[in-house]
């Protein structure tokens, strides 16, 4: 396994679902989290819901049905199930048995994210929800435009990615990688362990800007920089990211909230669908030219293809150590992030797998 | 398993292995029936035959081979035999050795289908084909078209969904299942069980005919019709179907031998592939323009992309059945035909288990 | 299994990894061989190395990297190893500890051959190697293009293929197997077992030329040749090939070393990816028109549609030995080459596994 822990992942934790828009219109949506296969739908006053894939007359894939104003009707024989996965309609007979159910799941939307709870509903409190990431609601001045990719790897192979930027100037040199390699592998790692996750600061100071930001920001030619990379992961799979660069001279270190430069804000949600596959969610936030709708859609533009460069990588490398758990594994001195990431995910586990007993 | 007994299929009984103008000409047709594969082929005199497809030389499969006046060429290095299996031509010596021999299967020809039996060749008696279907033999009265689509699921789910038509205002509610939803579904419902499988009919009165029927028989606008389906399920895999409809006031319930209105007789043979896989025998037979070979053409496009709406649930519901065999299955009403058939599968294989004892 | 051994290869022996010409530039080859996966690349003075696929530091497959001069760069995060598998720079620090190393495995290049020996290195003697093929070194008498197929079967199928030619007149009768069907079958097989194979010679006396060598050779309509086929299996996986004919009365049985006539060498190497699967390096020799490039073409284009025609039958075989290895097996006079090859290659498994006791 992909995690040293006995079980790959927390089951009593909030996990990006789906983006808010995703929801909508009389046809559900389907996808397998942690490995089981759930089904997605508004009901008729617009609440988000979610249940097992599954209608409990003949296992036929609710995903195939549609949304009527009672609920989620099954495609095959028209049983019909509401938000809380109680059957409200079996046509041809009156009564409908109690036992007639299916699971649903706890939902809580906020900011544009729509979070569901795979563990004990019990335990399934708001409270609970690590993540905040308000400029999700601001369009004015954090314009973005959300995406997704599915990724055939462990998520926390992703969120290693995250974790060790020394791969920027080798994967994405031709991307945000670019210009001086060297520099960028040097930059000064202030790295901050947290019980719930791990927030690190690279900063690189007189450096070259990369392709993207002059692109994005304009800066001219032969100007030098101070770029910085401000990350934190929160478990389980959440990474926040404020990157950005100012004309050096503009004493970026003491304050970066400047007009000007380039800045962006980074959402990264990373769901397991199942130990060898993950949903990538992800949204990039304009924050150097919030005004200029055609600027947001050029940064979007960028990050997917700098990301589709981690692809293949990710990909192979689960492939790889599918077959080699028990192989060496070296650690480096750029793994300064990325083993208290570890621990923290490893302990939430443990701490929950502990609990049971 | 899909079925609740130890095996998923009786193995001494008479399976649909192939239309009778699919073994034809100078290669052989290879297909898979309950779990060996198999290969059909005519003899020089036109009798089918069905070997193991394999040859006992180096197992390469006899389906590469070519039909000769001896036998079956295997295609590697010629060895030869004939519709008994016996090697009949070893190429470069002149004697064959006795146990030299591939295995058959006794094969039955009749009403244009060609009927194998996988089990014990002492038991193959043609007194054991339980089905009969003269109609496909008269081409006059009921031209009809064969085909066959090979479906990812278990053989009986493709019977379940035959045995319960309140799919059929869901999943076909644009072709076949088109108009009053509510009508269809509260069909009056009259079923019998039998030994070897089931009966039963369903007779919708005064309903609107749904578009299959409005663009063969040409009803007129705003014309209501009685609307019968009459099936019976056939252990192990046959399904024989005479649906139709006459115009409101004919009479139909006492007498459906009337001319006009529309009628066709269907049959449907589901042949397990693997426990996961079956193929689809069926042929609508044209009852109702019997002199139109454009009708005839028209009602195998339209039962075709009928059957077509099926695919996608059937292989749908094996996937989630594969996995979720020991959760809840709640019967309803509408089973009450569906349940019969499966206890006479059901008992069908416990009765040739317990004889094996 | 395909071999009656309990390991299907040999370990300690050398195997055809590459053409020469295929290790080339910035970028490595990645390979399967004997299950494991391995990079090859040369280094900055030109020599072939082969290491595991797999950076130590967080499994990447280093086939994602870079040919550097200090070695192969990883893709992912710069680590780099020199042809040994001594990891001589990781990026951000500057100590590289001493276990920060991949697995490398011996090489000899000779020949356009690269061989590559994946069992103990102490053991990798290049005396050891016993295919000699210096026709690969005589561009000027013996003009050859390279090719390579991926087959989805034991490597012992492709051996099995070419030591029982009855299979030419059936699966190549359209191309090399044209012709007198009876007469090739029937040829004079002279068959010697050895230690490290088996060597054959067939011979087909006043016979129809085949279509391939008529093209070839040009030989004149109606005139017949004295054929031979002459091949030496040689342990584990290489079959040296030396096939021509002559036109009759020419005695081509006391001397096959004439001007004129068609005759070409063919080299085969099969080297297992997997116990299902391998690939087949092959090269056939223009010993017939040395001086005219477009024959060396046509005759590289004829056998690549000849070998095309096997590899249908191998990968059914292949399948259908898979699940049937507990059935017969009736071996036949034209094993007479096969069965001692088989001998030799699984009395060289059986010393390797009596030696490691």
């Amino acid at each position: 396994m992909f995690l040293k822990t006995e079980k790959q992942w927390p089951l009593n934790a909030w996990y990006h679902a789906a983006w808010s828009h995703e929801i909508t219109g009389n046809k559900p949506l389907a996808r397998t989290f942690l490995n089981e296969d759930v089904v997605l739908f508004r009901d008729s006053e617009g609440n988000a819901s979610a249940l097992e894939d599954r209608c409990c007359h003949r296992a036929t894939p609710l995903r195939l049905g549609d949304v009527v104003p009672e609920g989620l009707q099954c495609g095959y024989h028209g049983m019909t199930f509401n938000g809380s996965g109680e059957c409200v309609k079996i046509p041809g007979q009156e009564k409908v048995p109690s036992y007639a159910k299916v699971r649903s799941y706890p939902i809580f939307e906020r900011q544009e994210i729509i979070w569901i709870w795979m563990g004990d509903p019990e335990l399934a409190d708001e409270e609970q929800l690590l993540v905040d990431f308000p400029w999700n609601d601001d369009h004015e001045n954090w314009p973005h435009i959300h995406d997704m990719y599915e990724i055939e790897c462990n998520y926390m192979l992703l969120i290693d990615n995250l974790m060790d930027l020394t791969h920027i100037p080798y994967i994405h040199r031709n991307t945000i990688g670019g210009g001086n390699q060297q520099g960028q592998v040097d930059a000064k790692m202030d790295v901050s362990p947290k019980e719930t996750g791990v927030h690190y600061i690279r900063w690189m100071e007189s450096i070259v800007p990369p392709p993207t930001y002059v692109k994005g920001a304009g800066f001219e030619d032969g100007v030098l920089v101070d770029r910085w990379q401000e990350f934190e992961y929160v478990v389980p799979s959440t990474v926040i990211q404020w990157t950005g660069a100012l004309e050096e001279g503009r004493n970026a270190m003491e304050n970066r909230e400047q007009n000007g430069g380039f800045n962006l804000r980074l959402y990264h949600g990373a769901t397991p669908k199942t130990e060898s596959s993950c949903y990538y969610f992800w949204t990039p936030l304009n924050g150097y030219k919030p005004r200029d709708s055609e600027a947001t859609k050029v940064l979007h533009k960028e990050i997917a293809a700098t990301f589709n460069e981690d692809l293949d990588f990710l990909e192979s490398q689960q492939a790889c150590m599918a077959t080699t758990m028990d192989q060496l594994f070296v650690d480096i001195k750029h793994d300064s992030a990325r083993i208290p990431a570890r621990r923290a995910i490893e302990n939430m586990i443990k701490r929950e797998l502990s609990e049971k007993v």
